[in-house]
């Protein structure tokens, strides 16, 4: 596990870069600082795509990623076997010139990080910067237009500003006596100052202006000054683009977008697991905030990420080979354990191998789920498994399974074309979102309609409660008298439909499209959403059978 | 120094009760998650209390308090001396039920903080939780509901659930052979759950629900369970108001909150310094939302705490005694140099000393300016070296200086009792707000007037800039050829006319009350305000002539 941080970010990035160009995939996970801005912004079963886009784009959007996880799997194709090498990558806004990001915080989002023993220290102090397109052009229009200068009081520390201080005054009275050619070595480097980079290009550029005679630059990591004369300042000033002192400024404010963009110009499969919400907060940190229309997002992000492989969809598509029994869960973990030593593994056994690249085999520390980097590795893990479930269904012979032989990484790409830019979707009305095509249709059963009898008033709490007893259901009730019920799964809508058909106070129907008006789809928008499940969920757990007395 | 943290917090609190009853005066500071939270929401020399108050309202009211620094002065009259007993409190807001709190962070608050080497996983995982008045009463509604186990999947981990289900189990196994009077200890204490107090409480209820014949109780820390007769059971249960583990747990969830019930109920003096933010982030975190009206804010600040006193406020004052030449600058640090170790520790030596409480002694770790808890006693030393400055000039002998007396604390406090409830307030319109009557008339100049000479368009950035030169300003354009100009003080308005007298460009007259209606005040309200200082403030502060070549 290698952990880019802000202070090493600069230096390493070159190595990072080659890693990344040689990947066969890349996989990724985030952590954020909340995911819920509301509780009205509840997912349901009724949330059609378009909708659950909305929905979580006004929940989100406020948020922050925290932590990146990277693992990039390169191939060997000798060797037949994947090395894996992984980023932890802390992520934390950086002040400069007018650019002072905001963002939301959730106490429960906190709390889940805190059992996991998150570094909060490691993000705020050790945190890469970012900025989205628009943040990045804003900096370099500021830095066009010298604007830089009116928001030191913001930027500089006061110490930072002392330190600068002495620096020019250290030149004033070198200056003095220099003669051509002298050299004074100013700051050892830039982290002496609180403010770092920015604080080495005020330096650089306030040197330059009062000092007509002498020349500054940064060498070996420190800024350095030298006595020249005005022609061969000149000269020198003439050679250097003035923008490469700039860009370099640039250069360490981008920070992690340099590898979002990156990435985006690979445009190498990018694997994650359940991605949406780590796609719209990328979108919306790295590269401009989310768009109103659902399918201008799409589109972006297909655009910028041409081939995207969600392991929590395909796993649910694999569990029809693998036989629902022995895939239990979809869970990372789970799913992580069901390849590593579970029966996934013995299934899996000729599958390309995976091992870490030297210097990036992670601590007991890192290996724990929901760190950001161990996640993104297991995610990749994962994908080859699952891949090699999916070749081995295509290629192997059913009848003489050829437990020796493997696939090519081509392969099993191959094996899950069908399968890409598909990107899970939680308790909504469809599984997935397409990002490369329209949404898939639902495959829910029908929506269930409830009216009380006698027109008694319905009490909407009441019913989901009870229908929850059978399965996953979501209720919106839109009149005193009447709700809609969207179920998980058409055996809990059956069940539904058998055990409430002779309930006294309210009558169970399938909901019929031709009896229900636009006009009531419209208003279930608004509705308030009564989630069944979790009303009675200690109930159903801890009440099982065998604890009562 | 006293660290109150969460796990220790609801065990030392009747300590922190005790210190905080017997103490004269209580000082008080705050950090925060963040201070502005759009740039347009600039303070300016424009501003009148109320517009101060709605545009910081507007500005603070999403962000947090992250740490509370609180000394308790407590008044030795025999030893003529305050013993100082101060706290360090991280912040941070826990998830209970349907409470699950957001908050706003901003990128340079968070830098500053790091300057200061500020402990965020401290805060993040050590924070006291709190409560304000309105979700101190959801929470209890919701008890009393039992709506909390709705909410179970959100407040309880994973793993907390599954140790939930192996007591009752386990309790189930023991009940099954264990006679009358049989105990069994279970969970050795809150901590091993995750969800700490609230996961105790939901085992203590689940346990009565479940076994009638066994009584749970926490006993030494840890939750026992007891069997008991049915009869014995129930008389139990009458015994124990079902509303005291109710009680414990919203206790424990009210956290810092209990302390700052305390001092609205104590009621006594508050010494802050520059503390207008703190009250109004106090307010909103741990009262309720602040208030649309200015009026309310203030008579509700009153009535909360009736006696407030601001060194920022009572050290300008002070000036008119000491000297401007001797007390030169109002930040906290100097203050408490000046008095510790400067002229002003002789001017004052006879004053009350004060000493840390044992155990109460700050590392160097908490002797820093900016936590809060350092910063909170050394707000509390200034003013008590403040107040004998007013004590000696109302009661001293100019002619034969009595050095060696001293003053009591009601002499202090007496002595400074006019300058209570007066609240510093930066660069406005009046320099202090009063909580306990009118704000005070503005002493600042009148407002200046620039008009554009022969009709042509004026830059008001340049006008900003060129009038600084003289001052603080703050310009607002409300035309293409006119602005207005607060300005700091009378010289420098008296210097602007008399340098700009023969500008080319623009003239300068005084703002004539007269001549300009009460449409132009309303339509300033929405204008682009420029601050000419903050424009020049690097030219001006780094390019002093000793540095020029």
């Amino acid at each position: 596990m290698c952990e880019l941080l802000r202070s090493n970010f600069d230096e390493r990035y070159s190595e990072v870069e080659a890693i990344l160009k040689s990947a066969a995939f890349i996989a990724i996970d985030c952590e954020f600082s909340g995911l819920l801005s509301s509780p009205e912004h509840k997912s349901s079963l009724f949330d059609a795509g378009w909708e659950r886009y909305v929905n979580l784009k006004n929940n989100v959007q406020e948020f922050m990623i925290m932590q990146v996880g990277m693992t990039a799997f390169a191939y060997d194709r000798e060797g037949q076997k994947y090395t894996a090498y992984s980023f932890s990558i802390p992520i934390f806004p950086r002040t400069c010139s007018s650019v002072d990001r905001k963002f939301l915080c959730q106490a429960s989002s906190f709390e889940f990080l805190c059992h996991y023993n998150f570094d909060f220290n490691k993000v705020v102090y050790e945190g890469v910067p970012f900025l989205s397109y628009e943040l990045e052009s804003q900096l370099r229009e500021e830095l066009k237009q010298g604007i830089l200068f009116r928001h030191l009081e913001r930027t500089v520390s006061m110490d930072d500003e002392r330190n600068l201080q002495k620096e020019c005054s250290r030149v004033a009275e070198w200056a003095h006596s220099a003669v051509e050619g002298d050299i004074l070595k100013l700051s050892s480097e830039s982290t002496r100052y609180q403010s770092g980079k920015l604080a080495e290009y005020l330096l650089l550029k306030e040197l330059r202006r009062r000092f007509p005679s002498v020349w500054s630059y940064i060498e070996d990591g420190c800024v350095q000054v030298k006595k020249v004369s005005t022609v061969n300042r000149k000269c020198l000033q003439d050679n250097e683009e003035e923008s490469i002192l700039q860009e370099n400024l640039v250069k360490h404010f981008l920070g992690f977008s340099r590898i979002f963009k990156l990435l985006t110009e690979l445009q190498t499969p990018i694997v994650g697991h359940n991605l949406l919400l780590d796609l719209m907060l990328m979108y919306n940190q790295f590269y401009k905030p989310l768009p109103e229309s659902y399918t201008t997002f799409k589109k972006d992000i297909n655009t910028l990420f041409p081939t995207i492989l969600d392991t929590k969809y395909i796993s649910f598509e694999a569990k029809r080979i693998i036989g629902r029994d022995k895939l239990v869960s979809n869970a990372l973990n789970n799913l992580y354990e069901f390849f590593k030593q579970g029966p996934g593994a013995t299934l899996t056994t000729p599958a390309p191998g995976v091992e870490f690249a030297a210097e990036y085999i992670p601590s007991n520390l890192h290996e724990n789920f929901h760190e950001a980097g161990w996640d993104s590795y297991c995610t990749g893990f994962c994908f080859i498994k699952l891949a090699y479930v999916f070749a081995e269904k295509l290629h192997g012979n059913p009848e003489k399974p050829m437990l020796y032989k493997s696939y090519t990484n081509l392969e099993l790409q191959k094996a899950v074309s069908h399968l890409k830019n598909r990107v899970n979707v939680v308790r909504a009305d469809i599984s997935f979102i397409t990002f490369d095509g329209a949404d898939p249709k639902s495959e829910r059963p029908q929506w269930l309609h409830v009216r009380a009898r006698q027109n008694k008033y319905l009490d909407s709490s009441q019913v989901a409660e009870l229908l929850a007893k059978c399965g996953v259901v979501d209720v919106k009730s839109y009149s005193r008298y009447q709700a809609l019920v969207a179920v998980g799964n058409h055996k809990t809508a059956r069940d539904i439909l058998m055990k409430f058909r002779d309930n006294e106070d309210f009558k169970v129907s399938k909901y019929n499209p031709l009896k229900h008006s636009r006009f009531i789809r419209s208003i279930l928008w608004s509705c308030t959403l009564i989630s069944g499940s979790a009303c009675i969920w200690f109930a159903l757990k801890v009440l099982s059978p065998k604890f009562k007395m």
